[in-house]
């Protein structure tokens, strides 16, 4: 059942909210990404009979967080030639890779496709995962993953996840199928916020495309949700009644408004104005401060969290026709 | 949240129920499938830019019951040629046929494909559907499908959606790039219910994949769950006090028992033991009463309604390997 | 549970939204009824052994859209004489015309008393209906009966709806027991919005009873409540994501608020301050609108849809005792 | 949404429970029931302006439990003369005695109608009641009326609804225009439960009609629903661990199969076998044991705790037509 | 599932609202208070085996309102001298005194510790309650206590209870071990709504703790939350419609709000910003009003009704140990 | 809401299932156990402040499973001398060892108590946790404990929190006020579990006092019911369709029924027939293997999984008392 969650949209257009920064934002994430290249090996791709004929799929393992290995999909038209431009897609939350044939739709489209895994999700009776989270401080957290870790950006669950992503568009782009210069990188829900931090963390991306966005501007989705998984930050500081400011200190460090302000790539969002999951001000926090120009957000007035599901897809080769050549 | 909904496994392997079968059930389905034919003219398949490259797709109109236009989608790879197998797929409860690129298994995997958009069907909030169910006569029901023109077999709704799902092979069968020898029926749910009828109604199919089939059984199945669809039929048996007789008359001529019957594909069924949708009785009670020895059913054991979702695929196509050549 | 769904009373009181109205509004609907009133035949009024002796009870079927067969209860006191004034109940969303024991309210105040079945409806659990709704175009839709056709004035539901009203007033008038100067309208929910769209059809209707009246005001409806039955209008708009706006040009020959401008009649309302199925800014946008100046609102501070239940009746009796003489 | 709670209708037919009923049962009614009898005062009967005009209607004051006051209507058909038999109708759980034109069933077919509200009920949303309940003891209770005084026959809550339900036979035998030979009592759940209670305490009563009977074999109803109101009784006992004896033993002064082996009045019961509020086991085990050999029971195969609702009264008039000559 | 339920906390603090209070207050309560202490006899202590052994416990029997025996429990530490400070614990809504080993805080904290059985309560599947709650006149209501005798202050449920209450402070400052100087009142919900009442009522308190107080601000409360209990305000209004003024009149002589006014002891409140059983502009409207200099109130932003739980106490013994010296 | 949700209790009391127990499960748990001994460290015991003043409390940090810290909280009547009994307790699923003042009762009845947390947990709105749960595995799991590292004995969580318990056993027995031969284990719902795997495991246990013990007869549990925590099992096996057997053969180190056919010391059991979470078939599964003669259950019968909540301990005294001298 779905009604208006938020704002009206004209005071959506423009809500622009002041950030909360750490003043070491970019130094931390420059030495995790650099200490996780500094440990990465290359990736693999192993063939993979996913009785499908007109597709050719690996089952990839890279390098993430730490080195550690990340599991994911790597799908390629069998009737195509040469270096393709490539998609990246990020899961949504609880999700994992699944099966290569739930996949298919980037790779229909011509393009190569790499699934990144989501670590140590893929066990709420959908899409499998497949890849371990090795926790060596395991703070106590809220069921789920979003408060593992989270009084320490060090040791936040993000900070391997957003790592791990940088580092799948890494493998993507050392493949000898894939024009690194023509990286795309996506997803929704989950995968739209993980989308936002690689957009913020990657050069040379030739465009961005988040879907419905989580992880963006916690503090308020906080106060306006009650719906999960913005509901276990709620539940965590339910609980650890201490620990409000360093949990939020360490979300600063892994807000999607903030990544936006780094992030110059081309982009289209889409937002629905019926989304609880994901609250339509939340998300245009992230899109108005978005450093590109070359920006747009498709409105999905009646829908929910499922926001534009496969209608968006037609807008997004449209942009990614005009912007891949 | 899940748990056993039916009797153990080994009662439900034993289980074959006595069944309620009109005498003129053979009659009634050669005589509607019949006037289907006589008034239908050939399919229309239109090109549909689907933004996908790798598959072409169309965008087909064929006529169904009383020769009335019902839409479909037409999918097959780019790069083969000559004659294919082909699947016919039918839709689940509720949903239409969505967008094309939201159908790309089969042709992934080397078959042509026709997705039957369900007549009236698809304006749940997922798939999107487009075919009209004209209803002339549109006796009172119960808000949904299932129970449109209970109390008249003649009038009943899927007396019109089994008789184009026949003339929905009838359409492949007919197209210049289908083999008519090698087609096969699936579907999950409604559309596996629709599959059994098909499968007792038309000749010379290559297999039979029925997922987690409704439409089975009725009896049993409103006295044993609560959960919709088949709550319908309770509802409208809870307004309709009178008609209880009448309705169960005319569910005799559409239950998945009595076309599994005369069903002599191949087949390979799947069953999820902790299904309160289509509790694994009323499945069973199909199974067992299937009329061919080349059958096998996958048991599902901690699954609910989405049975065994991407990972029953890798075992319809070995049944499909094995059966087509 | 409840609580206020709205705005405060007082901003309630003066609320006057813009209207939305199509150009051709008048028009559409003197031919629709028109071509109603051409095909029609003379309302049978059969006697019913309802097991009732101060009650004079039968069994109506009239001519409705297009001619088609609408059913209805006619009761009268037994032991009355001559002429008398007629009220004419339509009835809530989901309901039938039940039996005619549940309609003895009006009858034993000394009315005729005409209740109109609501075609197609009346198979939800309670209230069982009688009345075919035939619908040749069949538009896919949600379940229920709120969208069907809407994309079309001309195959919208309610345009066949409303039209049976209108012409339930028509069979009332030439009953030789009924007073035709004397015609009154009611119901509740949906028998309201049916009453306003009456009111606006009608001339020379003694009173207007709207309680907590449905189908007025469309879009907010849809954007500040989750109830239903407004949320199949939401769950339409959030499948067929490209039809919103033919939905609101359609449902803007449907609106009550535009019926209201046209009626003249003098008028009792009842509104809900915690109604969170007709939100009260909808019921008031149609109330403030109202063209009559004998015009007032029962407004129930702490109810809910049920409105004023039995306890808005003897204000009814009051008005109908001063108007009708 | 409803679906079978209980044993299949075969094994209802023949369940007869051993019962548990205290030596003293017919001392501790003879001596409540002359208690009451002997403090009481003649019933008003005052004139009530309920904007009817075929019907006439009193406010009734009568004499209950203790002599105290308790409410009701009576209604009886404005154009009848002399005599007639009356129907006497007891609230189901929660209601109260509601509005004068919200019982106009059996007044509109000829018979006085008295109406009992139930003591301190009617404050739940729906029928308004009017009868304080004085409870000069007071022990603590689950929210509810059912677990009043429930460790202690004396102090129990049914004890002075019981009595007062036979009072108000009493009332009814007494007014002038009531034929006391041809008194019926009826009622549904809750009510029918009264309804059982007065059948065994109250001789020479034309007729009994219980629907979907509340009240009968507390122990079985309280292991095999969850549903309300039953499940007062647990909660009571889940929170007063000590007392489930005292309470049981309680409740045999009170159960209505104890009732039923002590009446003799022709009897149309009605149950409904997917109730999960009075589940079919429950009320079959009044039904087998009432004492009556002219006695029927309708079965509702498809309903819930509605049960027949208005389709049980065609019914009722054809046993009271036959019994009351 | 926790979010914001109110205003933001800027304009809580701010928030003082106009009290309605009607203008025999004081005498209302003088006199009520002053029967109660007339017709009372001396507590009873009676040693009871808690299988304890660092604690004393007895069993108390105290005279309340109209004398009536309200029961609780005394705990004092098994190996203390002289008289010590007492805090007098009154229980939230639903839940009796329980057993006195679900007591041990206070006492563990070096205290004299009563807590006071809730008249009626206890029977809710937790804390049991001891303590009758006679009721001579019985007036209808809905299910629960707060709603017991609304229409008439003399008779409304918390009179009894807030009697109790001042009578429980008396019988603790009687006690011999216990130093009358040094009484502390608190609890949580209603039992920091009935900890209001008492500091407006009673002289002298040492302090006064109420955690997320009930029983303040009505009629916001009634239209702002649609949890229990203030619930059961709205469903009797819904009910006895005519009755709106009469309630609010009566719970003007019960309203924190009123009673704050009149507290001049050292205070230290709690607020959740998520509760909405209890929501906090109508905590905030009582303290506000609070007329001690000495108070302050601990937010708790990201919890819902459980407030602060066990870590308020630490803040309260801060507080304790401040001002009892 | 409660009712029956299994078995009667003649049969439960007859239950003794075929167990599934690894031929290395005595080797697997001496290994585990001696690992953690090797690398342990002597427990910590801090005074911690919490405000009491009869009651002595330590913050302790102990070495449980691979020497890695677990915190609990340790009390001690601060008034008696000499080695005490202690007794150790272990918390319900999802809550952490909380404040010190929330565990006052041991204390107060004369006993020395220690207070496991649980690694990882207390994060889910009540009691609040501090006991890190490093996992360098780290294997996609449900949200929640119960499924992580599921597939590998080696990796189960309950290998940790296990281990942890046994060296809580260990801690207290090396505390110099404890006398080691009289220690007693207790706990309820996982807090049971983890008694029944201490009892199996440590020797010379004065007594075992499991109450509403989860972690027990596994298969059964996620057939029969679908409630939380067993929940996660399902939902896993649901997703990771492959690990049905690898999870079961894991479980069988980890199930209560096995550790109870190896405990020997006195014990008190508690179960409850309405309780879904910890169906009672699973707890008597373990009550009727365990091995020791010296052994009752209480049986609650109108009780969910409170149990016997507050009333338990009376009886649990009663037994120390006897076995303790």
């Amino acid at each position: 059942m779905d009604m208006l969650v938020d704002w009206p949209l004209e005071r959506l257009r423009d809500y622009l909210p002041d950030r909360d920064e750490p003043a070491d934002f970019d130094e931390f994430w420059a030495d995790t990404v650099q200490q996780a290249r500094e440990v990465g090996t290359p990736a693999l791709f192993e063939p993979y009979d996913a009785r499908l004929s007109t597709m050719e799929v690996y089952d990839v393992t890279f390098s993430g967080f730490a080195g550690q290995p990340v599991r994911g999909w790597f799908l390629i038209p069998a009737h195509l030639d040469g270096r393709l431009p490539c998609v990246v897609t990020y899961i949504g939350y609880g999700g994992g890779r699944g099966l290569p044939h739930e996949w298919l739709t980037w790779g229909a489209a011509g393009y190569a496709h790499l699934v990144m895994d989501t670590r140590g999700q893929g066990s709420n009776g959908y899409f499998v995962g497949d890849t371990p989270d090795p926790d060596p401080v395991g703070l106590p957290h809220t069921p789920g993953f979003m408060t593992r870790g989270l009084t320490d950006p060090q040791s936040y669950y993000y900070r391997r996840v957003f790592t791990d992503a940088v580092r799948a568009v890494d493998a993507a782009r050392e493949h000898p199928r894939v024009d690194p210069d023509r990286v795309v990188v996506t997803g929704a829900s989950q995968g739209g916020g993980i989308t936002l931090a690689v957009a913020g963390l990657v050069d040379g991306l030739a465009a961005v495309l988040p879907d419905v966005p989580f992880l963006c501007h916690y503090r308020r989705a906080t106060e306006i949700t009650d719906a999960m998984p913005y509901q276990e930050l709620v539940t965590y500081l339910k609980t650890h009644r201490g620990d409000v400011d360093a949990a939020f200190r360490t979300l600063g460090y892994f807000d999607g408004v903030n990544f936006a302000t780094r992030a110059t790539a081309p982009t289209l969002f889409s937002v629905a104005l019926m989304d609880a999951v994901c609250p339509p001000s939340t998300v245009f926090a992230a899109y108005n401060h978005y450093a590109a120009t070359d920006k747009d957000i498709t409105v999905w007035p009646y829908n929910g969290h499922e926001g534009g599901a496969g209608w968006q897809f037609p807008r997004q080769v449209e942009l990614l026709r005009r912007v891949l050549g």
